[in-house]
């Protein structure tokens, strides 16, 4: 077995063996496929594809390649979200807890942001005192007193997919079904958790930009899950504009808060409890209710015994920039578009985000939004507040924002039918 | 400009803009753009291609990274032939002092060989005392005195394209027409001939397996070099079978001595003598008699003179090997077929080639045919002896001729109207 032989038969259109596929993920561990051999594996997969069964034993082989979690001892059942990304999307920080009042344990391992899109752990972060890095041993210490624990995934969990993606990442072969599907799937199966639900994000704010790739993402997870015994289901939801009013780390947690207090934007309430419904029935618990949970302070309740849990202090004030920046709707009419790429891409600039992985990230910074597509507004008014702590980061934050399609504002009567904040969020379901 | 937009450009499926190139070339070679960055990028173009002005700002890329020769105050114009590799290829020896016998310099730098296909330095230097390494004022003495020289290239020309070579052969991309043709034409244009000669090999011991593909690449890099200012022509040429009755240093060198002393097999003279009215032809010599050249005694003496500029004894007996096996007929009839690739691993097998760059070759392994497809064959006659140092490599190299398709009897009634020994070896001509 020879890494250029794996790499033509790729580059030829056929599909791997299993023992090509076991081989070349071992071998890249132990260094003994180089990174160069490697990315061009990847780009040959990029453009040539994997099938269901390949891409089955990818992750299989992803899997082996590290520790895999063993929950079965907890006296509760545990069950898990992932979400593939988006803007604004902050609902970890309310839905872990909220699942955990309804009886579920949610170990939920979560990443740092890249690019545009934030990361659960990046907002965490702004709360003072709190702690991503947590061992083993804390990390069932804080499950069983909060009944959720967020925290960074160690290093002994795949491996593979950990070289691999930091490799795609500089390579141009991020967003690849296959590579997605498989590196998604490898860590959530290592984390050892009962039931997964995805959260597919579709639209410009998403990896997944038309509905078709979403849901072709979401049956090859479905099923790569459940081959591997986990009870595994995925919501489509809409990424064309932010979820909820706020974009960055701080202000993302604020909004997450609103939430378990009772309010909160009516994106975000009605995703968090689409998504705990799920995992809770997922995890055998079809009865519960999560909505009551939300309403009578459990939620919040468990949600302060997480954050302490893990040295953060829930009743310190939220960070605040020193800057702002207030953006005015330029005519009167119908908010009919507010792009989710452009707001992530500001939030990101604003310096809520990194460009690379070792760069720092600014609690406060971000976009407020003070308006939803479907919303009336007035010529004059504020359509959004940039925040940041470094104001030279306004002009480059503007200039995403300056775009056609980033604001897009109708006359009242042309807006009429036009596709407003009405919907539903949740756009499909499959599992 | 950084690396991942251009990958993820050609990824995408777009032609490159020439700044793209430019720099991915430049930084590649001055390591911003890094190994594994690289190898998707040649993986990209290898699925997606490259077309006509790509491929022809990539290859000036490649030849401005280095330095690039000139033959400018030469008395005599220059001409070059580069041959894409074949089994028993030894027309440069023969030909390079003929062309220089007939009044052009002839310039020549080659490689050595990796795989199945032998190297002329490898060749050259099964010669007692010969060196491959000269000094470009050697080069241009060896020039003056035998009208010829045949040496390795310098690490100053194209380095860019050495970088990307030895890349391509660990990751799978080698067989790519966009690739290949520039790295061939970036080296020989940076070499600094006036007129060049390709002799593009087609068949089973060639990189172009079609007509089709072999006539692509000819087209490809004649339009490479007639935009570079350089005289090109290309002839496609029979890669089926051997070329002539040796594949091997020493035997292939032999042999060569055999074409210069006025005899030797009908398809290497033939093919020598093609390629030499080419090379005079594109040098302005149109009336030049090479034929006249070999019978008369002038090609033998500038190859004398050649090798003993270079250090080599012109006289010194051949090496032998110390042991010999024999492949008989397994049945009297035709010879319908022996298979170039498949001779070309038994040789290589045995010793006459290397698996890594670093590895020796032995001077006097390989292996002598005793029939051409065409040819009568007798049960249990001699059809191939093999030779080589270290008779464990007999087992490797029958074995790479135990397929049905490497030897090939036809009973002689069955034979009838097969093609045979008395076709030209020359299949086309472009430029």
């Amino acid at each position: 077995m020879d890494a250029i032989s794996v790499i033509r038969a790729k580059r030829d259109g056929l599909a791997l063996t299993p023992e090509q596929i076991d081989w070349v993920i071992d071998a890249y561990v132990r260094g003994e496929v180089a990174d160069e051999q490697m990315s061009a594996l990847a780009m040959a997969i990029f453009l040539n594809g994997m099938d269901r069964a390949e891409i089955a034993r990818w992750t299989a082989a992803m899997i082996a390649s590290g520790e895999r979690m063993d929950f079965s001892k907890l006296p509760l059942p545990t069950t898990d979200k992932h979400s593939t990304g988006g803007v604004g999307d902050k609902i970890t920080l309310p839905l872990a807890p909220l699942v955990a009042a309804c009886g579920a344990a949610v170990p939920q391992l979560s990443g740092r942001g890249l690019g545009h899109s934030g990361g659960t752990l990046d907002k965490l972060e702004s709360i003072p005192g709190w702690r991503a890095s947590l061992s083993n041993d804390e990390m069932l210490d804080v499950l069983g007193s909060a009944g959720a624990v967020v925290c960074a995934a160690g290093e002994g969990l795949a491996p593979a997919d950990r070289k691999l993606y930091a490799l795609r990442d500089v390579t141009g072969t991020v967003e690849s079904i296959p590579l997605i599907a498989s590196s998604i799937m490898s860590k959530k199966i290592a984390e050892g958790t009962g039931a997964l639900v995805l959260d597919v994000k579709v639209g410009s704010g998403a990896f997944m930009k038309t509905f078709a790739d979403a849901r072709e993402l979401a049956e090859t997870m479905v099923g790569l899950g459940t081959d591997h015994g986990v009870r595994t289901v995925a919501l489509l939801t809409d990424m064309s504009t932010p979820l909820g009013l706020t974009a960055g780390n701080a202000l993302e947690v604020r909004e997450s808060v609103e939430v378990l207090a009772g309010g909160g934007p009516a994106d975000v309430v009605e995703l968090t409890l689409a998504l705990a419904r799920e995992m809770l029935d997922a995890a055998g618990l079809p009865d519960a209710d999560p909505a009551a949970a939300l309403a009578d302070g459990s939620a919040m309740d468990r949600w302060r015994r997480m954050i302490a849990a893990q040295g953060g202090d829930p009743d310190a004030p939220s960070p605040t920039a020193r800057e702002t920046h207030t953006v005015v709707a330029s005519r009167s009419g119908v908010l009919t578009g507010l792009d989710a790429y452009a707001v992530g891409v500001a939030a990101w600039r604003l310096g809520a985000g990194r460009a690379r992985k070792e760069d720092p990230v600014q609690a406060a910074a971000g976009v407020e939004l003070h308006a939803k597509p479907g919303d009336r507004v007035t010529a004059g008014a504020p359509l959004l507040t940039l925040h940041t702590d470094t104001p030279e980061r306004f002009e480059p934050a503007l200039a995403a924002l300056a775009g056609d399609e980033a604001i897009r504002i109708a006359p009242s009567d042309a807006a009429e039918g036009l596709p407003g904040s009405g919907g539903s969020i949740v756009l499909d379901r499959v599992g």
